[in-house]
This record gives structure tokens, sequence and C-alpha cells, in this order.
């Protein structure tokens, strides 16, 4: 079997997870890596990832850099570097204009025509006009709240409505991760937080909804979003913050897609350090013909996206 | 939208339950309907499915009987006949060369390269020459043991091995699926009717462990099937069998996959009426990273299939 050339186009956390994986994968092999931070320039990928394990591949600080005699025989381009599709789309664009397919870690590219749709054009237009594809891919946009649930709508005679609940456990993540969802902050912190839009929650309800509703033919008119403090009874610690009891631990995000006249579909993703009394788990709900109850305990791990924190 | 004109291919109870389905669906019309039963030749297909409802369609005894005037317009053909490939493969074919896309529901054909590779050539090599696709799709064989657990392996970095189990209730299925599952026979007359093939438990799991095996790349050196009684503590009735204390209420079948030097994939399908002591579930483990666990109580229903005895 031919391997697949691979090319890394960001090195974080989620990054270099993914480079550390293809290393162990027999069809992959890495020709190229890109990282925009000036630390790693000029190191290789192989020892950047595990010292003592030389690659040979020498990470570069942008794909304008790269050889032709590199990328003319690469296959595709594994991308992880932001989470909105208008932070990505100039790098997507030279990937497939060079010729070479991506999967991306954006979440917004999940469905990017949810956020963006005029990018989501102009990619769609470039893949075509150089006959490669463009996935946004992950865990969460990407699969359990949106391509899992459409697989399994596919033995269903009718859809009426999906209700889904994805609880995790955010203990392992880094202070980004933990600031992006108010861990640690007060009630009204977390409220101004929210309004000030520093407390953002989960990224990917729009694009999970839209993808859902795309998959199902249901045109939606409204998605509202709430962002909900959970505030901790108790004491709880990472090695990134403390939060006492009345402080918050968490972020209840709940989104609600409307059409058809009625509430059409529900995804819950309440995420917080040391969950009290609940156990994470992912919860799929299909009001149909049939109907149709999933529960995946514990949830899908993120994988890689563990300690993406220190990225992001 | 256009709709996509269907041509039925057996309305027997699984087949009349699909042309029922489509009678009600917007993007799809029924434009042909063929069945052997001479019983219903002539008839009015939306008569035959709902007294009163006239569609225009007449039931015809043969493929070879309808007019190309409706075999060129028409999409696709909803085919429910038989189970395996070696009965469906001509009228395949015959659909396949007129330039109609299939489906059926032969449980073989869910991956016919495992029990009639020889038939799955000629479909393929038909289907690519008419540029048409032909899919064979059901419950299970083609969803909650092979294609929904090739899904859920999509996210996992290493797929070490794989074990499901769907645990059904018998109860609702005429007198021909209980006696090719053994219900209401002595655990003698069970172990005979299995040496026979006359109790032939579950029919796919080749199909679904050989589907899953080329997702995951892995070579199956071997595939075991065992088949044993479930035998009944208590009195237990159908209006089709009663089973007394001793007697058989069902079959458990289990096959197990072997390859790369070790258990690959286990599959249980243990079928009965009236459970004692367990509920009805689909359930779902795999091993590797991350690992996996799934469970969907009460198991995906099987539809139009639930009367499908009748036919059968």
């Amino acid at each position: 079997m031919d391997q697949i050339k691979v090319i890394h186009w960001g090195l974080g956390a989620m990054g270099a997870g993914i480079a550390r994986m293809v290393q162990d994968k027999k069809g992959l092999v890495s020709v190229a890596a890109i990282e925009r931070s000036p630390a790693k320039h000029g190191k290789d990928l192989g020892e950047l990832l595990e010292p003592g394990r030389v690659s040979g591949v020498t990470v570069m600080p942008d794909f304008g850099s790269l050889s032709p005699a590199v990328t003319g025989p690469a296959d595709i381009v594994l991308h992880a570097t932001a989470s909105f599709t208008r932070e990505v789309v100039d790098d997507l664009i030279a990937a497939v204009e060079a010729g070479l397919n991506v999967i991306t870690t954006a979440e917004e590219m999940a469905f990017p025509w949810a956020g963006a749709p005029e990018e989501a054009r102009r990619i769609d237009q470039a893949a075509r006009a150089n006959a490669v594809t463009v996935l946004g891919a992950g865990v969460n946009p990407g699969f359990v709240l949106d391509t899992l649930i459409i697989t399994l709508t596919g033995v269903c005679e009718r859809v009426d409505a999906i209700r889904a609940a994805r609880i995790n456990d955010l203990s392992p993540f880094g202070p980004t991760v933990l600031r992006t969802q108010g861990v640690g902050t007060t009630p009204e912190e977390f409220a101004a937080g929210v309004a000030a839009g520093t407390i953002v929650g989960h990224v990917g309800f729009p694009e999970s909804m839209s993808m859902i509703a795309k998959a199902i033919g249901w045109r939606l008119d409204r998605i509202e979003q709430e962002r909900e403090p959970i505030v901790s009874a108790t004491y709880r610690e990472t090695p990134y913050v403390k939060v006492r009891p009345g402080m918050v631990a968490g972020c209840r995000h709940v989104a609600s897609g409307y059409g058809e006249g009625r509430l059409l579909i529900r995804l819950e993703h309440p995420q917080q350090i040391h969950l009290e009394d609940v156990a994470t788990g992912d919860f799929i709900w299909i009001d149909g013909r049939p109907p149709v109850a999933v529960q995946i305990m514990p949830r899908y791990p993120v994988g890689s996206a563990q300690s993406r924190s220190s990225s992001t």
C-alpha cells in the first residue's frame, strides 16, 4: 500500500497529538510540518514530539516556505491552528490551490455554512476547482452531537425532534479552556463574562444543528443559545483553579433550534470540573418512528484535545 | 424538488411496509410494483396497502412485464423478496441493466462478498457498467451490528477488538421466524434442527463481520458461529407458540471472528419470546483508544420487519 503523505499545519497541543498519532500509523507518513511559533522553527518534527525520535522533517514557519518538491507529491494537510472559519480560510485555500486535500480541526469548519457562508462558498469553490476535499473534523462538533446523530436517524422512517446531551469533565484542561467556560468566577463575573463574550461555552452548536437540519431536510428558522453558570455546592480544585462553594464550576450551554413551527433540536453541553452527582456521558434521544435512545458512558473522550488548552 | 420514482419489487410484509412508508414520503412516488404471488396481480398498489387508497399503480407479476415507458424514467427499485444473494442476483442485475439503482433487503446483500463473492462481483460489475448503485440495507445486518459500529470507530485512534450484542424479543413474530429460531422445540429437537440447518438463528453475521473488518483494515482468518438453545424456566406463550418450562424459548447465536492472531470481533444476538430477567437492547463495546461503550435501550426495533414472518 502506498503511504498517504501528510503535511502537518499547526503543532500546538492538538496538532502535536495528531502528528504523534501519524508517527504510529502504518498507512501515513509525515512529509512536512508548519508551526507559527518561532520556538519550534528549524526543529526536527520527530524530536519535537518525542526526544530522540528523529523524523527528518524540519518544522517550517509557514506554508509558503515549503518547497514545491514537498507539496507536489503530498496528499493531505492536517490543519490544527484555530477554531473559526475566518481565521483559517486563507490557509485552507492556499493548501487546496496547491492540490492538497485538507482535514482541519477548526470547530466552525464542521459546517462552515452556519457561521461563515461566504468563506464556505470560497473554500468549496476552490476545492471543486482543484478536485480535492476539505473536511472539518472533530469529536464535537463533527461527531458526537451531529454526525453520530445523523447516522442514528438513518434507520428511522420519520424524525420528529432530536435531543442530545454531552456531559463532560473539564478537570484535565488548562487555564485557557477553564477561562472560556467561566470556571472559578463568581456568578456575577460569569454573567458579565457571557455578556462581554469572554465566557463563550461550547463552540459549534450552530454548526451541529445546521448539519443535522440539512441531513434531515428541516429548515431552521432560529437557533437560541443559553449559557448558565454551574454554581458549586462544594469545594473543587484542579492544578489551575480553585472553586469555593457558591462559585462557578463550569458552564451549562444549551442550544435550541426552532423551525417547522416547533422545537426541532435541543443540544445540551454542561462542562465543569469535578462533577457532583452526575456521571459523564453522551446521550442522544430521537423522537420519531422508531424512537431511539442512546447512551455512551463514559462520554467519548476528547483525545488529543485534552491538553489543548496549552495552545488555544 | 423532483420526486424520486420508485419501483417496488416484492410486496410481502416487508415490501408492503416499505411501500406504505413511500406513500407517506413527500420526496418519493411509487410508479410500479411487482409481486410474485398471483393473488396480488392486477390489484391497485394503494388499495392493497390500505383499502380505499387508490394509487393508479397496478401490481405486475415480474420485472419483464413492466413497460419501458415505466422503467425508463424510474429512478430506483426497492427490492424485498428474499434473504440470500444467490436468490436475488438475477433480479438485481435485471434492474441494474435497465439503468435503475437498487436498494434490497436481502440480508446477505449487506456485504455480499462474504457469502457469495462471485455474485457480488457480477452485481458490482453490472452496476459500474450502468453507472448505478446497489445497496443492501437493513436494521441488522446493515446497521446495528456493522454500519453503526464502523461509525463509532470513526473517532478512535486505534481499534483493538469489538464486541456487540443485540438482545431482542421475538414475541411479535409469526410462525416462520419462530421456527427458524427453534422457539417451541425441545432442547433435543433444537440440536437436531441446528444440525439439519432448519434452525438457522440470525442471517448476517459473516456479512457484518466482513464489513467491519474491511472498514478497519483487519484480515479475518476464520469466523466461528454457535447456536445455543435458550431453555425457558417459565411458561411463555404467543399467538403462535407455547413454551413450557424446559422447552426452548429462542436461540442464542454468537459469532466470533479471528484474525491477526486473536479474537477481533464477537457479535451476540440472543433472540427469544418474552424475555426473562433481561431487557432488550443494543450494546457495542470498542476496545481501543479511546475505548467506547454504547447502549441503545430499548433496541432498535425492526420496523416493517416485525410482521415479516408472514412473508418469509
